[in-house]
């Protein structure tokens, strides 16, 4: 029934054909799926004539992006282009119409239109927001045959689902120079992503230089901070591509960072402050009874509210357990006088205040969920992340919020820094079965895909944020029902590797990792490995005696894997096939992989060890055991119970983690081996 | 007989050993080799414990040097250090002592001493910059076994040859951000290099943002320059790197983009004055004889100067072909006037007056050698680039310029985007065996390897930088008798992997253009022709009716190729040896490059075929072909007529040039080919 509903909605009739999202998913390589796409015969050639006109003449984001669009498509095409950028006083053969220039906001209309010809592309939107989201589906469109490329003919009206669509990125626990932020929001863009939350402060460091407080980035920052004039670039950068940027100075928990600094706001007296080089929740807390505290961050947010023009300012609030608050005297007296009678209550009132001194700078309070207390006016933005994991029930507070009058916001579900499958995150709906108001329904402004970063350097951070944060883009942009995840994992591959011609290094970066591991050896042997590993999810890493500080090595084997590994997924595909059919061709596919892994370790073995390849030589070793045994079944279509025992034995070596990866074809290799005992087993 | 000598110079004794510097150099890694090294027994093993401290204590270039080490000996070694930082009051198992902290500038000294014994490692320097010069050395000395990494024992004296040793940017055919600069400047610094010279202008861009003249930045870059914080900070970042900044401001020639902001000081009344998009020499010049053309240097350079702190000023000076001067009858009425005969007179009047303003700002006037003119007065620095391919005698005006009593900088020699083998580079001496005195030796400063960015974008330039700008570097800072090459490219090879450390993309970004023109198939095949394929050389790409403008696609399979492509150098190493003795170890080894060029073809078919790789078709056929005929005739050794005629028609089809690549494994094939007509010919 459900899936009827599904198809029907997904139709559109164009010219007497009716096709499915499934069949235009297989045809164009478009990420987010807009809301809706009609084919037409046509064919746009893409030839050294192709120009852009804009009308109005644009200087800002319209310009911008069309110059950049001619830039990719070039790239992409590997043909000239005669003229460089937009035409003026003529009309191009693609032409951009729009009607204002956006003030971004989240009530700014992103919506478009594109209608491709044969000889002239037309895309219209209410504003130039809406034309360059235009411009990026345009450039998903390109095709191609053996002797040209083309764009399809197409007629896409397009809007988002949510107004809020959003990366948060954690400078804190690892800094990310301003490139790395740059390329990133070029990527957001590319998926029509329109929020960069930037997460500035934290216990590890203080990312922002204060020049009414010096001593913030002087002392708590190791050096690497950003400058003002920095931050006004990469906000006016931001702009030009439609992203809306969050500044978030995390308070009053996570503050070890600010109590470097100025001690004298600390909750415990003579406490030795110091920039924390460890992952965790840790005590550092502002003390909210004493007014220096909202002397000081009255000053420190007057200094940065101007240099952030978004409406929104988020204040953290989150994981602050009070234990300083706890040990102190006059924090206690203080709760009484004022009749707090718990932390919560004191965090309200420190809240309440904040909102106050935001609310003179013209800016809405937005925190973590933690701060959804019951006395909170709701005028404060809540952001939901906590969730099962926190004991609280599945999806979190956002509802709740909603239905309580607060604007929200979700990350719950879009941790893509607990590593884990893309699926994960894509079938997560901010609103799910939810019933709601009309008015709930718009208080729920979107969600965050959010990129702590204990566990990530500028080496490694693209690789923890994209793919996956693409998917998580469509759940905010693409109707409700634009769910099928083999269709979205089917485009999400080529919308991945596009992402390189952005700069984005998640592709790129595994073999330099491998390299340095191999001294520059021949690393194929450590390429399919790492195609069938995993870094440890949910922050396991952590938990296995390695004790990772902010100065460790980040460039290790786990660092080298990524979720949804690439053989993995394919294999257990082939191997579900081969069980439900164990024909010739079925055989071969499963086959096909385990002679790579049979032989794997012969290759490995020819490697010159150190100290870093080393402890894979035992998950090497038997990879290629068991992918022997295993392949000779299935090509003798017998086993022996030795073999069949020795293959459980290193199955069960498999399922334990090396070096912080797992292996994650145990499962399939699992089902296999059910397989081969009750087919092949002699005797 | 001069052998001898070079053997006899390059021991070194040390506890009764005698050691060659071939023998050393195959046993450590270091670029550019020190003057004076000595190898002790010892072995100091890198484990968690080990720690940097300085004395004096410093908060400037050997904390951040040392900051630095610390984190990349521990990703490349994957050890956890328990210390991320230097220690304060407590001697460390590495200790760095020096005695100043340097102003930068030609009189620096960047002497130091190393040594390293079991269990501590000592650096001594005059200077800060000569002890982080010695802390690179000590990285480049990490050598590992099976269970261990450790530095060897080493007693090194070290102090560089010329105090000159640059790397130019043109930043102004293509621009480059700002994290493209850092990282070649960390690169720089990791081969001991101290000047980065910063060609910010050309008739293509205008790369400053000038606040007294802002039309410059605003009309005349495309919005690609760099803002004077921008400056500021690369500048920084470069004295903490013990590298000097130049500016280069190029005038009055190559003017296209200042007359395109301010066309009244052009020589040519009316011209329409534009950002050039081409590749060349071009006209647009300013007419220096007008008061506001140095009223407008004045300001402009009073504003330029103090951002850059060093004594030297580049002013260009070159290539200026007077064709608007001659045009202009103001201009020919000005030098009847002034007695000034020919167009050089002109310009030395211009120089003249522009030598004074510099003076009056603290900078020495520097220019590219057509400023030598007779009247220059030799305050003047002389950056020699002509030389055979202009017109004038080999090594150019360097050693003239000295003998006039010119300080001078040599750069003819160093044209790295002529894309021409390292060891070309690598011999030009820039003294030679030129008789200089004492004096007129010590007027040749050093030298300059040149990245003109005509064909370089941010995705390809550090290939065209590296790895062979470190052999250059090697010559500007190794004693004259260092100059093996073959020893020499050994440990470049090294060094250029290690450059991935730094973020150096030269290694990477290969497999990225090629995944683009493949759609992200396979790319196997074309890694395997690229490894014996070599852009076009000596600006060819620009002259066989592709004519590259600034926007045009530069990741065509030409920017994924590389000068001194991997395989070829390997192959033809090995057809010699094959032709010296055809002896079955020496034939296999032939035949293992034969055999996968002669499959290569097999695979290249099985990609979807685009525009992009469509090119590249018949040279793949072409060369399995030949490929798989050379590899029967020496394995049946016999060939006939037929088949030989065979091979010499493909042969001078891959003589050719495909899509801007040259096939570099030409000669060696047709070696193999005179050998095999002459040995295997049958009847």
């Amino acid at each position: 029934m459900k899936k009827l509903v599904l198809v029907l909605i997904l139709c559109s009739v164009y010219s007497g054909h009716l096709v499915s999202q499934n069949i235009l998913a297989e045809t164009y390589n478009l990420m987010p799926w807009p809301k809706d796409i009609k084919v037409n015969p046509a064919k746009f050639i893409i030839t050294s004539d192709v120009t852009i006109s804009i009308s109005p003449d644009n200087n800002g984001r319209v310009r911008n992006a069309a110059i950049n669009f001619l830039r990719r498509l070039s790239n992409r095409t590997g043909v000239f282009l005669d003229k460089g950028f937009p035409l003026t006083n003529k009309v191009g053969s693609i032409h951009i119409a729009f009607d204002t220039v956006s003030k971004l906001s989240i009530e700014n209309d992103e919506s478009y239109s594109l209608i491709v010809h044969d000889t002239s592309i037309s895309i219209k939107a209410k504003t130039d927001v809406g034309a360059i989201r235009g411009l990026e589906t345009l450039l998903q469109l390109t095709k191609n045959n053996e002797t040209n490329y083309f764009f399809p003919g197409v007629s896409i009206n397009d809007a988002p689902r949510f107004v809020w669509r959003g990366l948060m990125i954690d400078v804190a626990r690892h800094f990310q120079p301003i490139d790395v932020l740059k390329r990133n929001l070029d990527a957001m863009a590319s998926v029509k992503m329109n929020v960069f939350h930037w997460h500035l402060t934290d216990d590890q460091g203080f990312r922002f230089e204060s020049k009414v407080y010096p001593k913030l980035h002087e002392l708590a920052s190791d050096g690497l901070y950003y400058t003002q004039e920095q931050i006004k670039d990469l906000v006016a950068y931001a702009d030009n591509l439609g992203i809306r940027v969050i500044p978030e100075f995390d308070v009053p928990g996570h503050a070890s960072a600010i109590l470097t600094a100025y001690p004298e706001l600390g909750s415990k007296d003579g406490y030795d402050y110091t920039i924390e080089r460890n992952s965790g929740v840790f005590d550092p807390t502002l003390d909210v009874t004493k007014d220096i505290t909202y002397e000081f961050l009255e000053n420190l947010f007057s200094e940065i509210a101007p240099l952030f023009p978004d409406d929104y300012f988020h204040i953290g609030g989150d994981e602050n357990e009070g234990k300083h608050w706890d040990e102190n005297k006059k924090i206690k007296k203080f709760k009484r006088k004022n009749k707090l009678k718990t932390n919560h209550d004191l965090q309200t009132y420190f809240n309440i205040k904040l909102e106050k001194i935001l609310s003179k700078l013209g800016k809405k309070l937005m925190g973590w969920d933690e701060i959804m207390t019951p006395n909170m006016p709701t005028t404060a933005v809540i952001h939901s992340w906590r969730g099962e994991n926190e004991g609280l029930e599945k999806g979190g507070s956002l509802i709740s919020a909603a239905k309580k009058g607060y604007q929200t916001v979700l990350s719950n579900g879009y941790y893509i820094d607990r590593m884990l499958p893309v699926e994960h995150h894509y079938t997560v709906d901010p609103i799910g079965d939810a019933q709601l108001t009309k008015a709930e329904q718009s208080r729920i402004l979107g969600g965050e895909a959010t990129m702590w970063s204990e566990l990530v350097t500028p080496l490694t951070i693209d690789s923890r944020i994209w793919p996956r944060t693409a998917a998580i883009a469509e759940r905010f942009w693409s109707p409700k029902n634009i769910n099928n995840v083999d269709d979205m994992k089917k485009r999400l591959k080529n919308v991945s590797f596009q992402l390189e011609e952005l700069g984005i290094t998640h592709i790129k970066n595994r073999d330099v990792i491998l390299r340095g591991m191999t001294n520059n050896q021949d690393i194929t042997s450590l390429i399919t490995l790492s195609k069938i590993c995993e870094p440890l999810k949910v922050y396991k890493r952590n938990k296995d005696g390695t004790e990772y500080k902010t100065f460790s090595p980040f460039n290790l084997f786990a660092d080298a894997c990524v979720v949804d590994a690439e053989d993995a997924s394919d294999f257990n595909h082939i191997v579900n096939n081969f069980i439900k059919d164990s024909n010739e061709t079925n055989a071969i596919q499963v086959l096909s992989y385990l002679k790579i892994w049979a032989k794997n370790h012969d290759d490995f073995l020819k490697l010159t060890k150190n100290p870093k390849i080393k402890p894979l030589q035992n998950l090497s070793k038997t990879l290629s055991e068991v992918s022997l045994i295993l392949s000779e079944t299935i090509q003798n279509k017998n086993i022996s119970t030795e073999n069949l025992s020795e293959i459980k034995n290193h199955i069960e070596i498999l399922n334990n983690p090396f070096v912080d990866v797992e292996v994650v074809i145990v499962d399939a290799l699992k089902e296999l081996t059910g397989y081969c005992e009750a087919t092949y087993l002699s005797n």
